[in-house]
């Protein structure tokens, strides 16, 4: 086939991550039988998205056609309270989530030192700047539970030691309806530790 | 969150088969992140899609802007001998396997007592008239070795022998309740040259 439009539609649609060759192919037939209500409404959707979204200057959260984003910029969260989180899928997570009133900080990745990543490629320093301007009193690190995002973690909590500022994280555990037969032994050893009274 | 185009864009790509909420987000992230080397490319491909694919006026096959798909049109394909295929993905895994040089058939489906879906809800009787017009001495019949798909090939067999018109059907090689769009470019090279007499 020379259905090139296909064939390249195909092939960008592969590399999503989640989809490969054969389901990329799947989706596009399926958005072909759904054209009018998939298929147009998908690409005017990327479009508008593609033109409109753009980082927060704040936080680094994506926000769409606005110097800042809709949590920065609402007179409803919390000052003084701020969490970070290593990209925007972990803020997307903690506000479902729905408990966390104040703001965010979005490092953009953890400190890595085989791969080069120290402070200054993260959003480290625009951290301590907002501690500093925004009066912030406590700064919980919602890094992943990784080597890296642990290691990140106790260097900002040291920055902010120095600044007299608080630092938590997310507690460790036993997740909520999690099976004990199906936990690591690093999430079971971590939850005994931080055994409390019942 | 107000981002009402990201909400949007995240619900659509949802939909897409193999694809749910969180590889919904988890692509739409990586596209705004990879935005000129992927969001706008997908945008603007699938704009082009929408707007040219249609359906082969002979055979079913999805065209880009023509009346008659490659296949149909082009002159190297051998005259006389139709594949018929229960859908395009298949039509797309006969294709990718690269042994037929004839035209091809899309069916749209299978016949089916439960849904109620006769010759003539399928492409049956065009199949018909293109075995008289085009002078075919052989139909091969690709369909999915499901209880459905064989039901249709004998009904179509029948067909073909009123009118003195070879049906054959791929070998056996083809797993039970397997379908063409699993199965790797071997297999269907293999149980193509097996083809035999329904
Ligand atoms: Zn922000
Ligand atoms: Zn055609």
């Amino acid at each position: 086939m020379s259905n090139s439009d296909l064939d390249n539609l195909i092939e960008i649609m592969a590399k999503l991550p989640g989809l490969g060759p054969r389901s990329a192919r799947r989706a596009v037939l399926h958005m072909i039988k759904k054209r009018a209500l998939l298929m147009v409404p998908l690409a005017d959707t990327l479009q508008q998205v593609a033109t409109t979204a753009r980082e927060c200057l704040n936080c680094s959260n994506i926000c769409s056609g606005t110097d800042l984003c809709d949590i920065c910029s609402s007179e409803k969260r919390l000052n003084g309270e701020i969490c970070v989180v290593e990209d925007v899928a972990d803020l997307w997570a903690m506000e479902r989530a729905g408990v966390f009133k104040g703001r965010y900080h979005v490092l953009g990745g953890t400190l890595s030192a085989l791969d080069a990543i120290g402070p200054e490629e993260l959003r480290i320093p625009k951290l301590m700047d907002r501690v500093a301007s925004e009066n912030v009193r406590e700064v919980i690190l919602a890094l992943n539970a990784t080597i890296d995002g642990q290691t990140t973690a106790h260097y900002i909590a040291g920055e902010l030691e120095t600044r007299g500022v608080a630092a938590t994280s997310l507690a460790q555990g036993v997740p909520i309806g999690g099976e004990l037969d199906y936990l690591d032994d690093g999430t079971i050893t971590a939850a005994l530790k931080a055994r409390k009274a019942v």
